[in-house]
């Protein structure tokens, strides 16, 4: 049996496994990146954690055949390295490939995560068959994995897919990269967020007050359910973000026209309250010619282990091409 | 020598040509289209056209190998019609592929014209060699083709590309399309236009209106030509046109990531007044991490040449692929 090892390394946690061709995750552990200790620190915990993977699966460790390595920022693949990375202290200067090669005798592979995580959706999840797929993760920000012809899309220096950083409404919301008004400062779940308090200090009375309120907190939630109660302020909270997403789901299929985009992340929980509004707006606003097939909207399945199916994938793309 | 035959379908030209392995044009000739005749008269003088040029190869005419056709719209290559084009009255009823291969005898292939002109750049013009490249051809609308890999990327349903109809100001402009605000109706050569009319209506003792006057019109150029001249007026037109062209330039650039990023049409004929505010902006303003190498912002090379040597060589692709 063909078995590759994918690790998806996160600010927070880095959660590894074992993956078989079709995708199918074996095994999985997680642990803390503490990524405030430095580079030489976190690839030691990661070396030990492949290792307890492979030793776990006991006879069958001889058959993984290769790591990949989801990161996030912008890994490079030739050299073996992560060029930069916002969430982690890894630059060129740290040989991750040459490090864990030398620890457990087998390639080494490095691809964004994002991207990671949109292939393991083409190839065993929600896209599955699908040639031409995106898959949007909507959180704090928006991470964006385009899948082109069954491969991963990652452009001529490995850095793209920051569509979250597409311009919609110019002089818009100030955004951490420099630019302003960002598809993410619309359309994470931050903004959902930021939009939710907005409204409750606009509307001290509603009903989406009393629900922030009595969950001690406005959470990406909060305006879906008061909106679900029948909410006015709720309601419009809700309305706008997803015409904003929608905007932006329009903006990326007229472009690239996938087979299936994806939605994953937490605000996909919301579920079918999201992707029908979704799949209206774009139905009626995409540039499809008559009689050209439509993109299928779905929601992303694989959830936080689509990291660690894509990372493994990819180490297997890697292998036979 | 392995050649093959490039037919660029145009709303007023059909314009076509043989071309070599390495994206020379040897010889080409244009005819008109008369769209109005209906798909029938126009496929009939295609064919001629087709014949024209091989007959005039002389002994090398028996040297070309295949055909491809450049159509606006959504050509399908594995049907051999176009499923929709709102230039051309091609539909699926009109057996295009069938049509032509009886007639000349060799295989015949298709794809979206914008594609085409962004496969010659890649391969024979200002973006020769980038295996990830993007061409913006800027004129009455927005083209825009994109090489993945060192291929046309089509798109699940050959529509891929339609970045022009990504909305930049949610509620601006009405867009033919249906929407409001898409990129085209901010960074077309139509809009320019329309924002040249609007300043000299509020400015009407303007270099600007004086310089329109003397030409009988207001075109692309006129914005530019008083700005160089020193023209205020002018120059703030020129200024945020160029603004929105950038936006949407940056937008496509952390999305796709080329090598390189080309800017052709009409409005590429600016040169560097165009082209050195737009590198501006987009160091400024594009989603490169620290070390990530940057896209270079070029002007196509190729011209109107540019469709008929991108079909050519996207039939040889087909040939052996």
């Amino acid at each position: 049996m063909d078995l590759t090892l994918g690790i998806d390394l996160g600010g927070t946690n880095i959660a590894a496994g074992v993956v078989d061709a079709s995708g199918k995750l074996l095994i999985k552990e997680s642990i803390k990146t503490g990524a405030e200790r430095g580079a030489a620190a976190i690839l030691a915990d990661v070396g030990d954690q492949a290792c307890r993977l492979v030793a776990d699966m006991g006879e069958s460790g001889k058959d993984i055949r290769a790591i990949g390595i989801g990161s996030p920022g912008t890994p490079d693949n030739v050299h073996g390295f992560v060029i930069y990375s916002s969430n982690l202290p890894f630059r060129p200067s740290t040989p991750i490939r040459e490090i864990l090669q030398s620890r457990l005798g087998i390639p080494v592979f490095l691809e964004n995560d994002a991207s990671c995580a949109a292939l393991a959706e083409a190839r065993a999840g929600a896209a599955k068959g699908a040639l031409y797929a995106i898959t949007l993760t909507i959180g704090t920000g928006i991470g964006c994995g385009i899948i082109a012809n069954g491969r991963i899309y990652h452009g001529f220096n490995n850095a793209a897919g920051e569509f979250g950083h597409s311009v919609l409404i110019p002089d818009g919301e100030p955004c951490p990269c420099g630019r302003r008004g960002c598809f993410e400062m619309y359309a994470s779940a931050t903004a959902l967020i930021r939009e939710t308090r907005r409204a409750i200090a606009r509307h001290p009375n509603s009903m989406l007050r009393r629900l922030s309120d009595e969950a001690g907190k406005s959470g990406a939630r909060t305006a879906f359910d008061a909106m679900r109660a029948g909410d006015p302020v709720g309601t419009a909270v809700v309305h706008d973000y997803i015409r904003m997403l929608s905007e932006g789901v329009t903006n990326l299929i007229n472009t690239l026209m996938p087979e299936v985009l994806l939605i994953g992340g937490g605000v996909s929980n919301e579920g079918e309250s999201l992707l029908i509004p979704i799949r209206e707006f774009v139905d009626q606003n995409a540039y499809y010619g008559e009689g050209v097939p439509h993109t299928r909207i779905e929601r992303a399945t694989l959830g936080n282990d689509a990291g660690i199916i894509g990372a493994a994938l990819m180490a297997s793309d890697n292998l036979t091409s």
